[in-house]
Parts: structure tokens; C-alpha cells; sequence
């Protein structure tokens, strides 16, 4: 494995949300994530603690979603989640802003929002999905500056349940409002090498998808290193 | 208003779980709630607080909705949302449950996420989603046998967010297990009058539905008294 596919590789958080998922399926999601070195596997909360039991060892971590996917619950609730899903096991947590108090332009009750779930549990990474298919483009930059000021890591383009998922040119928008501030997961509809590079190369680095496993795959043969600009 | 219209009103959640939902439409909501004689206005748990502030006063009660919509959440954190939406004004809650506790065959699991809800504000109204769309017939009826053994009030069909919702023969199914132990909630796709009717006669008794106007109107003109079988 080259050095440039090892550090693609390592910004994955392999993703399995889907209702149902078996105890085989989660076992399988966190020995790819062993076998191909991604950073973490993003699960619901109610995998988190067999997700910690099957990673202990490893330096594959454990990711969650909080207020998922449509971040209408109350403040208070998505900061007892993120600290319950913390003392299950979890060390990253990706919670979804309420898309009403975008449209409400309550900014202050966004930041506090997000500001409460880094609270409570402040050893965590914290990334914030801002479901880029429901905004506007001048509310992708409103409230990527809004986040710039808080307390996440992370801005994350999409829960992926919701319409579209990410594109290039909203990851390039979200980059060039909070430059170095934060940094940016693209998540929803990844669905290859080609759209990891395009990603990252558009301001991502990090990568929400199931397809981290064929991503990898498609890196380690020739045709997405001939095909790509650089990669 | 005939009588029967008027008990088909008193049947409907008047619901509005639209992300991004402005108070201007929650007023909106609430007003025709007030207007039509439905039973109560179904919002997301941000939105209880509002709802219940407008409500004050008249017969419609707030409903909300817990571990909405992928059900997914810690059980615990399901219990602390319904009692934190209860606190704020909600007097009815509409849970989802784990579809990974249903493919996994944990039905302990099921029945204590469930009555752990329950628990928290046994006061109010309890409905639990099994969105149906995700289930095989088998399924179907396990979950509501495993639900008719337990404290809750409803078995409703859908949340709506995935996949189909309602169906005449899923709301049949669901009659045929529970019988009269449980009360069903058919949500999801009811667009208008003749599908109201067609969920009340499989065994329906209340409506979760954002067409509640609509119905109300059609109920009224005589279309539908001549086109339905009864009503």
C-alpha cells in the first residue's frame, strides 16, 4: 500500500447506519476498518458499545451520530446522547444541527447546540452535519461561519439519509468559509476512489461512506492513479 | 360538521415533522388543529414547547415523536426524550422502536425499550412505530404480539421518513394480532378521505397524517359520503 493510499485510507470513517443492522454486520464493518486502516467506524448509538468491544486493541475508533438524522431534538437531549455514547465506548461524534433554527436564523441556539454537545464529552472529536441538500447557498455559508466560531472540529456535509449528499463544489464553499478553522467531512453518496480524491482535493479530509472498503480496493489497483490529478 | 365527520376528526395527529419548520407553520398547525377538532398536532420535540404554549387552553393535545425516525438510540436515551418532550408540554409519544432489535430476534430487548419509555411519563399516551416497511409479514406480527404483551397503547404503522407507509393490509395484519389489546395508529401516505376511511375500517382509530385539512374538507362536501362504504 503506498503512502498516498494509506492516507486516504486513514481518513474513513466507515459507515454502517442502516436500521437492522445484524451483529455479523457490525463484526464485519470493524474488520475492515482493522484489515484497511481507516480512522473509525460511524455507527448508530446502539452499536457503539459492541463497536468498542470489537475495536479494543486496534487504532480503528468509534464514531456516532447524535440528533440523527434530523436534528430536531432538544439541545439538552443531543448533549445526553453525545455523553452517553461516550461512556459506551464512542471518541467521535457526528451530530446533526436543527435545520429549523437555520431557517429561524436563530444562530445563537445553533451554537449553543453544538457548543453543548462538545461539552459533554470534550475529549471527543465533534463533527456537525449541516445537511447541505436543505440549505441554501448563502445558508451553507452562514452557517459554516456560525460553526467556524464554535467549539466542533468538524463541519460534515450530510447525513446521506436526506436528499443529496455531498458535493464538490459545497465542500469547496464550506473550505472557503472556514479555512483552517475547521476541518471537513464529506459524507453522503461517496461512492469511489474518483469522489474520495475529488473530496479531498476540493478542501475534505475526512470521508463518510460504506465504500471505504472499494475505495480502497480501486486505490491499490492502477486505473484510479492514472485517471486522477495527482493521486 | 355530521357526527361522523366529527369523530373522524377527533382521530387525527396534525402533523408536522418537516425539518427546517418555521413558527409560522407550527401557528399554522396549531390553528387548524384548533379549527378541525383533531386530536392532537404531532411535531418534533423542539417544536413541544411552541405547540403546547399555543395549544393552552383548547381540548388538542401535543404529540411528539422519540428516537424519530431511525429508532436507533440507547433505550436509556429514548426514556430521558420522552420524559424531557413530556415536561415541555407532550402528552402523547410516538416511539420508534430498534429495527436491529427485530432482525437480531431480541424481543426482551424490544419490550423493555419500549415499557422503558413507557416508564418515564406513564401518564401519557404511548404509541410505538414499527415501520412496517422494513419488516416481512412474519415480522409484522411478531412485533405486535410482542407489543400487545406490553404498556403501551398503539402499535402505529410508519414513521413516513422511510420507505412506504400506511397500508390497509398492514393495518389488517396488525388488527388481526392485537385485537382489541392494542390500539392502532395507521401514518404515512394517507393523502385524503377515502384513505382515511380505508384505515379506520381495517382497525385504524387514530390518523397520523398532514392532510387532516383535506380530509376535513372532503368529509364534508359530498363526494366522499357517496363514493365510501358507510361513512
Amino acid at each position: 500500500m503506498s503512502i498516498q493510499v494509506k492516507e486516504i485510507m486513514a481518513m474513513v470513517d466507515h459507515t454502517n447506519l442502516n436500521q437492522g443492522a445484524l451483529v455479523s454486520d457490525i463484526e464485519k464493518l470493524c474488520s475492515e476498518a482493522i484489515e484497511n486502516g481507516f480512522c473509525s467506524v460511524c455507527v448508530h448509538p446502539s452499536n457503539v458499545a459492541l463497536s468498542a468491544k470489537l475495536l479494543k486493541g486496534s487504532n480503528v475508533k468509534v464514531c456516532t451520530v447524535v440528533g440523527f438524522p434530523l436534528g430536531e431534538n432538544q439541545p439538552e437531549l443531543k448533549a445526553l446522547e453525545a455523553k452517553m455514547a461516550f461512556e459506551a465506548g464512542a471518541t467521535e461524534i457526528d451530530m446533526v444541527i436543527s435545520n429549523s433554527m437555520v431557517k429561524r436564523c436563530d444562530y445563537t441556539g445553533l451554537l449553543n447546540d453544538v457548543n453543548g454537545v462538545q461539552a459533554s464529552c470534550p475529549s471527543c472529536v465533534h463533527k456537525v452535519i449541516i445537511e447541505t441538500c436543505l440549505l441554501t447557498q448563502d445558508e451553507i455559508a452562514k452557517v459554516s461561519e456560525v460553526l467556524a466560531t464554535s467549539n466542533c472540529d468538524f463541519v460534515k456535509t450530510s447525513t446521506g439519509f436526506r436528499g443529496d449528499g455531498a458535493t464538490v463544489a459545497n465542500v469547496a464553499l464550506i473550505k472557503s468559509v472556514v479555512g483552517d478553522r475547521k476541518l471537513i467531512k464529506a459524507a453522503g453518496g461517496i461512492g469511489g476512489a474518483n469522489d474520495a480524491i475529488a473530496m479531498i482535493e476540493a478542501g475534505a479530509s475526512r470521508l463518510g461512506t460504506s465504500k471505504g472498503k472499494l475505495i480502497a480496493d480501486q486505490l491499490q489497483g492502477a486505473t484510479v492513479d492514472n485517471n486522477n490529478q495527482g493521486y
